[in-house]
């Protein structure tokens, strides 16, 4: 199978070494990398260090010499309205591309549209890594969980603010937190849209979207972040047994899904109180299982890498045989 | 598709209603039940108190009149051996019929032969209930996680002794511990298959076999119950925030797969500490995601029945189309 990406960041790499590693089980090929500050096209693989010419200013063109089966979209999330992730992959569908990505934009801000695109153009459309990187959340209910509804959900799933509450409850202002997490690599170019709770919205619109069919926006998210918070509050909660993460909740209202994001107190002994680090936990109320929880201890670009793999693994089904 | 199931006790009973209210989306009958006492064959639907006649004496003859396309094997664990559930599976397979158990035995002991066996037979094979209900470990493993070898595993999976330790942690002795689970209806007809942790070796044994070709049987899995606690113990390592919960854990060793289950001693902060009542929590350790989690919150027979249900969806795929 032949692979363009849109993109070429941390995750762009590690896809592209995973890509490499597993060539024996799965014959994937990056033929094809469009940035904006340049195209690289090469039907025998593109490489680890893609050899870029200058930028193909449009992106139909570069689908059509691109010579690939699937797309793999990487631009950051533009939280405001999924641009221009959103225009990249319905210009693949109508290339007749099978589409992928790790941006959660697409499905939060318009999911139910491009899947009906996708379905209208026969190709399909992918983004497991959007949310919990790898965890194959979107996998799980589209096919292990058959005739069993998701009524809502609890999760923690921004590993930013986990990372700068656990620093904060450890003494360390805000600020000197945001730095901390920077250092490790996990914040947001703009750590706003973490700490805001922009993140988590656009996350729980995802899945709310998906798992739910609950045809929201980011903008509908009642969400707080956790700015308000003090290494002093954090400490006095901490000795009395409780701490703070930044909880998304979503439940099936009369008028719809209502989706929340908060700065919560818990205590000590709840599973969300218990997620660490770059840690994320979904529990998932269901129809004919209770609640059902996911949990990954630690995500970076390597565990979203394999996110969009295991995605072009399930899209490679979808193939014409070779002649 | 038709179904013939082989015991009907509580799990077979709660998946005839499962099947019922769902049988207009997914068109299931269960036209045959073969019990010790009695045999019921109605090609209409066997209805959810069948009619019983005498029982027919050989599985074969059973097979051939039950006009099914599927086989759901609901005999109770017999730990030593597997049998007799390994035995109706083999038969099911020489007739041509899937097969599908909640029964851990026949994976704990026989999988890699019996997994040759579906092949050479054309049919499927599927035991999602027989590990955590329906929470769908085996379906995630198989086709969620390409290219991501299970290196291990910790879990807490054997409901019963939760239930005995919270008791006996509350002060009860372990006989009147034992007796309050059986009101819950939780423990096994034996209730020594759980507290000496041959529950938990068994499921040990299947998720090994399953999800890294560990070739065990449960007698390989080096096991202790949980009988050698006192509610003193509890309370004593309580006082100082720790728990106790009948842990098993697997990892790849030189020679192999080792399997160990124990009541571990646990921080109160650990997730495993933190599986409750009839909760159960496994932790994979994964080639390409870290550690990662697959918990719920309560399983019993409605849960154990939607498994059974969610394979038959799966198998459903194989029926040939209809003329």
């Amino acid at each position: 199978m032949n692979v363009a990406l849109i993109g070429y960041g941390k995750v762009a790499k590690a896809l592209a070494r995973l890509l490499a590693a597993e060539r024996a089980r799965f014959p994937f090929r990056i033929v094809a990398v469009q940035t904006r500050r340049g195209t690289a096209i090469d039907p025998a693989g593109v490489g680890e260090a893609p050899d870029f010419g200058p930028p193909l200013p449009d992106l139909g063109e570069f689908y059509r010499r691109a010579g690939a089966d699937a797309v793999v979209e990487l631009t950051p999330l533009n939280p405001v309205d999924g641009e221009p992730a959103i225009h990249h992959i319905r210009t693949a569908f109508a290339h007749g591309l099978h589409a992928i990505t790790a941006n959660k934009g697409p499905v939060a801000h318009a999911y139910a549209g491009l899947r009906r695109e996708a379905l209208a153009a026969g190709v399909q459309f992918r983004f497991e890594a959007a949310v919990m990187a790898g965890v194959p959340v979107f996998h799980m209910v589209r096919t292990g969980l058959p005739g069993c509804a998701i009524l809502g959900f609890s999760a923690v799933l921004d590993s930013t603010t986990t990372v700068v509450l656990e620093a904060m409850e450890a003494g360390l202002s805000l600020e000197e937190a945001v730095a901390k997490a920077r250092t490790l690599g996990i914040v947001e170019s703009d750590a706003s849209f973490d700490l805001d709770g922009w993140d988590a919205a656009a996350k729980s619109a995802a899945l709310a979207n998906v798992l739910m069919d609950a045809n929201v926006t980011p903008q509908k998210v009642d969400a707080k972040g956790i700015r308000r918070l003090t290494p002093e509050k954090l400490a006095d909660l901490k000795s009395k047994g409780k701490t703070v993460r930044l909880v998304s909740r979503a439940h099936r209202g009369k008028d719809g899904v209502k989706l929340r994001v908060r700065a919560e107190v818990l205590d000590r002994d709840d599973a969300l109180a218990n997620v660490r680090g770059t840690g994320n936990l979904l529990l998932l109320e269901t129809e004919r299982l209770g609640t059902l929880g996911l949990m990954a201890s630690s995500l970076g670009p390597a565990e979203t890498a394999y996110g969009l793999f295991s995605d072009l693994v399930d899209v490679s089904r979808y193939l014409p045989p070779k002649q």
